[in-house]
C-alpha cells in the first residue's frame, strides 16, 4: 500500500511569467476602452466620476453605467437564468451584462431586505466565471464566511426567495446544506472554506471521482490560524484543490464603523500589497510558450496574459508565503474583469493535475454602488436603505445597544486605571471596541480574525500585569476554547471576556447564536461566570470583572438594546461582590431565578402570573459561577417549586443550580425543580422575538411553565394564552 | 493619541548576507577539530561512530565524548550552577563543558524517573547560551508545549527535585508559573508560545519596561494555527519578540512508534528545509560592513559569519514565510554551537528595535545520546531506562491500553467498511492510529498540529459520503471546538470523535487531563455521546459510531490499560441500539449509574458494600446522549437514592441526567439524587490512582458516599476504610 500523499504526482513548475499588472496596463494603454484588457488600475478612478449623478461605474467598462431608481431593474438576461446550467452559452459580452444585472438585483433586492450588500456586490463577477466555467452542484464551490453568497444564491434557483433574506422562515443569510445542493458548505464563521474542500477533495480523490472543489476565502479570513493549517495540509497532500483569495483590502468583518475605515490587521496583508505592486518583470521562458500554445483559438495577447498571471510556475525560490506552503500561486486577477476570470478559471480546470492552486482575485467591496463603494463600512451589513442614496432607514432606540454600554462603560473604567487594555479580533464595530479604541488607541489591539491567538496574548498582557478585556462574540469565542482552558483559567491569569452576541441572535442564525458559554465557561474551575439582567447591571459587571485581578471572568450580554434601565453616573459602574444574586421580586410558592438579560422575561411572566392570581418571586442570579448558595437555598426552603432560567444550552446555570441543590439535600425533599434553557436544537433565523418564542423562553412560556407545575386549571393557562405583552 | 503600532518605529533592513552553512563549511574545512565552527553538517556522521563503545559524540567536538556507565555522573561546572546568575561569567569553554554536564545530568535523571528525554536533549546548548545571555526571570524565555525544559528547570534552582518529575507532588513536566518564577508561562499544548510571548513584550512596552521576551517554538509547533495568527500579528504591532524557531525536523509529539520515525507533515517542513539547503551566495554590501564593524572585539571571521545569520536583514523580495509575516529572519543557526548562539544571542540584543525577530536554530534531537539518536522515536518520551543501552524497562501488563484497542477495532471495522478514514493531529503514536496507518496508509490523514483543520477536514470528507474517524485527545479536541460546534454538529454531519485521554491522565498533569469534554460534547443538538465501560464496550462503540451515519457521535476512553474483558471476535465489536445503557447488577435503595470506565469503580464500591451488608444497583449509562430515558425512570423508581458518577466536570452526564429527572418530575418526591464528577478544581500531576483519590472518585469514596447518603453508621463507614481493594 502506498500513503495518501504518495498517490499524487509531484506538480512540476513549468513557466516563467512576468508582471500581470504591467502587462495588462500595457495592453490597456492602446486601447482604453476595450474592455477586454481592463485593469485593476482603472478601478480608483471610477469612485469620484459621476457622483452627482447617481449613476456607477461598472466593471471598469466605460461604456456601462447603472442608474439605480429605487425601481425594480430590468433583468432581461437574468431573467433567463434560473440556474448555473442556464449560464452555460452565454459570451462573455452577455456574461458582463449579466453582472450588470445581477448588481442591480442585489441592490434592490438587499435595499427591501437588509443584509450584507457590499461582500455580495464584490463577487459578483467572480461568481458569474465560477458558474460559467465550472458545473455545480457537480462541482463544489464553499463560500468562506458565506455572507458574500448572494449573487450564488441568485444564480442556483433562490432568485424568487431573496425578499425573504434572513427573515422567520426565509433564506438564510449564509449558505447552507440543507437550502440548497449547490450550498456545498455551511459558513458564517470564517477560515473553514480550505479544510472543508480538502477534505471535500480528498474525499473525491479516495472515491475516483473527478469534480472541482473551489474555495473562495477573503483576505480577512486569511488571517485565522485555520486557513494556515489547512493551505499547509494542502500543500502537502497535493490534492486538486482550488483556492481563490479574493483580496478587497479589507478585513471583511465590520470592523469598520461609519466614522472610518479599519486597515486590514496583520502583517499579511502587507505581503499581498507586495505581490500586488512589487513584482519585477521576468521573461518568458522556452517552457512557457508550450502552455501558452495550448489556449489554441485565443489571441496571442489574452495567452501571454494568461501566463502572467501563472506566477506559482516560477520555479526556484518561493515568491509568495503560499508558495511556501506548497500552493501553486496565480495571480493577481482583476476580479471585475469577467472575461479573465474565466480564462484564468477555464486554464486551471483543464489542468489535470494542478495540486492545489491559489488564484489570488482583487476585488472591491460594493463593487459597483456607488454609495457602498465610497461608504467607510462600505456597507458591508445594511438594513432597508434608499437605492438612490444609500441612506440606511434607521429607526432610532431609545436605548443604546448592550454593545455600545459594554464599550462605554469599558472606557469609563479606563479613564480610571491605566492598566485596562482591550482585544478583539477583527471586531472592533461588532464588539463596540472602536469607541475604546478611538479614545485609547494605545491600549485596544485588533489582532484579526485570531481568536485563538486573541485569548493567549490576553493572557501574556495578564502576566505583565495588565487587565486584559478580551470581547469576543460568545459563538467565536468557541474559536479560542483550548486558550481559555489551558492559557487563561489553568493559570489563573485575570483576563475579562466579554461576551457579546450571548443567547439567540436574530438574523444571523444558528452559526452566531451564543448557546454554549455558560456550558463551556463555568466547568471551569476558576472562572468566574456573570451575566447581567440589564445595562445598568452590565456596566457592574464590567466594574466587576475590572476589580477581580487575581483570577479570570466573564460576562455574557445579548445582541440588541437595553431596556432602559438608570444608568450608573459617566457610566462608570460599581463592583458587585462576586457571587451575589439579589431578589427582585417577593412572591410565594414558586420562584422564577433568571440567570441574564431573560430576567426581563422572568418580571413580565410575574406579571401575566399576577394577573391570573399567582404572586411569584423573581430573583437575579447575576453569577453562575459562584453561585449564590444562600440566595438558591432561601428559594428552595420558601418555595414549592424554583424554576432556572437561562437563554442558554443544557449544562450551563441550570446544572450548577441542580448540583448544588443535590449537593445540599435541597431536592431530597418536596422541592419541585425544573430547568428552562435553550431547547436541544438549532434555532433558525429569523426576528429574535420569533426565536425567543420558538425557544419556549418567552414570558408566556414562563408563565405556562409555572402554572403547569404547581397544578393550575387549563383556564388559566388560557388567560396567560390572552394576556398581552 | 496614537495608535500602539504608530508607536513603533519601522524597521529598516540594513544587512545583506550569504549562506551560512557555504560559509561556516568554508571555516570548518580548514580545521575540523576546531569547535568554534563545527558544523550542523558534521551532525549526520555522528549517527554511526563509535556505536558498540555506547559513546556519543557531543556538540559536534570531536574532542568531547560522553560515557555512559549508569553511575551518577561527575558534574564539576554544573556543580557550582544554582541559577542562571552563576552562569554569567563561564567562558565559551566551559558553557561547551556544562552543556557536556547537563546533558549527562539529563541522561541520568531521566533514567531514573522516565520523562521528556529527546526534547531537553535537544535544548541543552540552546538554554545554556539562553540563561548565558539574557537574564531570566526580568527577560522572559517562553518554552513552547514545555516538554523541552528540562535543562532550564536544572539551571533554575530545581535540580535537587528532578528527581521528583511528574510524580505526586514533583516537579511539574512541563513550564509552570507556580513552580518557578523562572517559568515565564505554563504550557502542555503546543504553539501558544508566540502569542503568550506577544503580550508580555507589549505589556512591557505599555508599562515602559525594557526586558527581553523569548518564545522558543518547535517546527512541529509551527504547523499550528495559532503560531501563524501570532506570527501576524507581531509582524504587525513590531514589538521587541524574539522567536526562537527549534527545527529539529521532526514534529515533535509522539508521532512515532519503535517501528520508524514519522515525517514532518505540512509543506512548511520543506520550505524549512530550502531554508537550510537552497541559499544562494550574495555579496555584503557596503551597508552590511557598519554592522561588523559594531561586533568590535570580535575576530573579523566571526563577524563576517554573524552576518551570514542576519538573512532577516536582506531588503527587498521576501526569502521566507517568516519575512512576508514581517518577522525579521535570522539563520540557520546550529543550534548545537554554543559559541555561535551566544553570539547571535547578544548581537539580538544588543539591537535596540529589532522589532520581531526569528532566529532559526537548527537542532537534533536526543543529541547527545547515541541511543537516542538512533532511536525511532529518538526515545522522546520514556519510562526508566539503563543509561548504557538506552532500554527502557517497560513493564508488559496483561491488557494493552485503550488507545491501542480502539485502533485495533478501527482497523476491523475498516477491513469491512472502505469509506472509513482516519485523521489525526501529529498523534498517530499517541491516538494508536500508526496501527491504521500502517494497514491503509492511503485513508489516514496526518494533518499536523491542526486540531481545527482536522475537525472540519474531517467534515469536507463526511459530505462526501466517507466515513471520518477523528482521534484526538479530550483536552486537544478543545482546540477545534469551533469546528465542532459550527462544522460538524451545526451541519449534521456524520463525523465520529474519538476522544482518547478522557479523564485523569497522570504524570502529564492538568494540561492533558480530559475534564471537559463530556460537559462541552453532550450541549451539541446532533451530537450523540457516549463512553465505554470496559475495553470491549469500547470496541462495540467504535462499531456503533461507524454505523450512526446521519449525524456526528464522539466516546471518550481513558489513558491506562483495558481491564481484561472477554473481546469480540477479531476485535471487531457490535453495534449498540444508540441511547441504551444496562444493569449490570440489581440491588436495592441505592443505584450508582456510572459512565465511562468509572463504571468499574462503581462495581468494586458495590463490593465493599457488600461486604458491610448494603447491595446496590449497578448500571452503565453508556449514553450521555441520547439518554437512556426508561432505564434512568426505572432507576428513579425503584430506589430511594439515584447517584450518577463520572470521570467528568460539571455540565455533563450528571447535569444531563438532572434535567432528565426534574423533566419527569422524578425529583419532586423523595427520591436522593446524587452527583460525584471531577471536583471544581485541577488536579495535579502524579499516579493515576493518586489522582482518583485526590479526586475523591475512588471506589472507597464511592462506597462512602452511598453509605453517607442512606444514613448508615460511623462503623460502616470505617470499615469501608479498612476495605482492602
Amino acid at each position: 500500500m502506498t500513503s495518501y500523499s504518495m498517490l499524487k504526482g509531484a506538480f512540476a513548475p513549468i513557466v516563467v511569467a512576468q508582471d500581470s499588472y504591467s502587462l495588462s496596463s500595457l495592453f490597456n494603454s492602446s486601447k482604453n476602452t476595450n474592455r477586454k484588457f481592463a485593469t485593476i488600475a482603472a478601478v480608483g478612478k471610477d469612485n469620484a466620476a459621476n457622483e452627482n449623478e447617481k449613476l456607477t461605474k461598472v466593471n471598469g467598462n466605460a461604456s456601462t453605467y447603472i442608474k439605480y431608481s429605487g425601481a425594480k431593474p430590468k433583468t432581461p438576461i437574468l431573467d433567463t437564468i434560473n440556474y448555473p446550467i442556464h449560464m452555460k452559452t452565454l459570451c462573455v459580452e452577455e456574461l458582463v451584462k449579466l453582472a450588470d444585472e445581477l448588481r442591480e438585483e442585489i441592490v434592490y433586492s438587499v435595499s427591501q431586505t437588509g443584509g450584507h450588500l457590499s461582500s455580495s456586490l464584490g463577487v459578483v463577477d467572480l461568481t458569474i466565471a465560477l458558474h460559467h466555467v465550472f458545473n455545480t452542484p457537480n462541482d463544489k464551490i464553499i463560500w468562506d464566511v458565506g455572507h458574500q453568497a448572494y449573487p450564488h444564491k441568485i444564480l442556483t434557483g433562490r432568485r424568487s426567495r431573496m425578499g425573504t433574506m434572513r427573515q422567520t422562515f426565509g433564506l438564510a443569510g449564509f449558505p447552507k446544506r440543507e437550502e440548497s445542493v449547490h450550498d456545498a458548505f455551511g459558513a458564517g464563521h470564517s477560515s473553514t472554506s480550505i479544510s472543508a474542500g480538502l477534505g471535500m477533495a480528498v474525499g473525491r480523490d479516495l472515491l475516483g471521482k473527478d469534480n472541482h472543489v473551489i474555495a473562495v476565502i477573503g483576505d480577512g479570513s486569511m488571517t485565522a490560524g485555520q486557513a494556515y493549517e489547512a493551505m499547509n495540509n494542502a500543500g502537502y497532500l497535493d490534492s486538486n484543490l482550488i483556492i481563490i483569495l479574493n483580496d478587497n483590502r479589507q478585513v471583511s468583518l465590520p470592523t469598520a464603523t461609519l466614522d472610518g475605515p479599519a486597515p486590514p490587521v496583520g502583517a499579511l496583508s502587507r505581503s499581498l500589497t507586495r505581490l500586488q505592486t512589487s513584482r519585477k518583470f521576468r521573461q518568458l521562458r522556452e517552457a512557457a510558450k508550450e502552455v501558452t500554445k495550448k489556449l489554441g483559438d485565443k489571441t496571442h495577447e489574452v495567452a501571454a496574459k494568461m501566463d502572467s498571471y501563472m506566477k506559482g510556475m516560477v520555479s526556484g525560490q518561493g515568491v509568495s508565503m503560499f508558495e511556501e506552503l506548497g500552493l501553486y500561486y496565480v495571480g493577481p486577477v482583476d476580479g471585475h474583469n469577467v472575461e479573465d476570470l474565466v480564462h484564468v478559471l477555464e486554464k486551471i480546470k483543464s489542468m489535470p493535475t494542478a495540486g492545489p492552486v491559489l488564484i489570488h482575485v482583487v476585488t472591491e467591496k460594493g463593487k459597483g454602488y456607488h454609495p457602498a463603494e465610497i461608504a467607510a463600512d462600505k456597507m458591508h451589513g445594511v438594513v432597508k436603505f434608499d437605492t438612490q442614496t444609500g441612506k440606511q432607514v434607521k429607526v432610532k432606540g431609545k436605548t443604546l445597544s448592550y454593545t455600545q454600554y459594554f464599550a462605554d462603560s469599558l472606557v469609563a473604567e479606563a479613564e480610571k486605571d491605566d492598566k485596562i487594555v482591550a482585544i478583539h479580533a477583527a471586531m472592533g464595530g461588532g464588539t463596540g471596541l472602536n469607541t475604546f479604541q478611538k479614545r485609547f488607541p494605545a491600549r485596544c489591539f485588533d489582532v484579526g480574525i485570531a481568536e485563538q491567538h486573541a485569548v493567549t496574548f490576553a493572557a501574556g498582557l495578564a502576566t505583565e500585569g495588565l487587565k486584559p478585556f478580551c470581547a469576543i462574540y460568545s459563538s467565536f469565542l468557541q474559536r479560542g476554547y483550548d486558550q481559555v482552558v489551558h492559557d487563561v483559567d489553568l493559570q489563573k491569569l485575570p483576563v475579562r471576556f466579554a461576551m457579546d452576541r450571548a443567547g439567540l441572535v436574530g438574523a444571523d442564525g444558528p452559526t452566531h447564536c451564543g448557546a454554549f458559554d455558560t456550558t463551556y465557561m463555568a466547568c471551569l474551575p476558576n472562572m468566574v461566570v456573570m451575566a447581567p439582567s440589564c445595562e445598568a447591571e452590565l456596566m457592574n459587571m464590567v466594574a466587576t470583572a475590572a476589580a477581580i485581578d487575581d483570577r479570570p471572568s466573564c460576562f455574557r450580554y445579548p445582541r440588541g438594546n437595553g431596556i432602559g434601565s438608570f444608568l450608573p453616573l459617566d457610566n462608570k459602574g460599581t463592583p458587585i461582590e462576586v457571587g451575589k444574586g439579589k431578589v427582585l421580586k417577593e412572591g410565594s410558592r414558586v420562584a422564577l431565578l433568571g440567570y441574564g438579560t431573560i430576567v426581563q422575561n422572568c418580571l413580565v411572566a410575574s406579571e401575566i402570573l399576577r394577573s391570573v392570581g399567582v404572586f411569584v418571586t423573581v430573583a437575579d442570579a447575576r453569577f453562575c459561577k459562584p453561585l449564590d448558595g444562600n440566595l438558591i437555598k432561601k428559594l428552595a426552603n420558601e418555595h414549592e417549586v424554583l424554576i432556572t432560567i437561562e437563554e442558554g444550552s443544557i449544562g450551563g446555570f441550570s446544572s450548577h443550580v441542580s448540583h448544588f441543590l443535590a449537593l445540599n439535600g435541597s431536592l431530597d425533599g418536596n422541592l419541585k425543580w425544573r430547568a428552562m434553557t435553550l431547547p436541544d436544537r438549532y434555532i433558525e433565523h429569523g426576528a429574535q422575538s420569533d426565536q425567543i418564542e420558538e425557544a419556549g423562553l418567552s414570558p408566556k412560556h414562563i408563565a405556562a411553565t409555572v402554572l403547569l407545575v404547581i397544578g393550575e386549571s387549563r383556564e388559566r393557562l388560557h388567560a396567560v394564552d390572552n394576556y398581552n405583552v
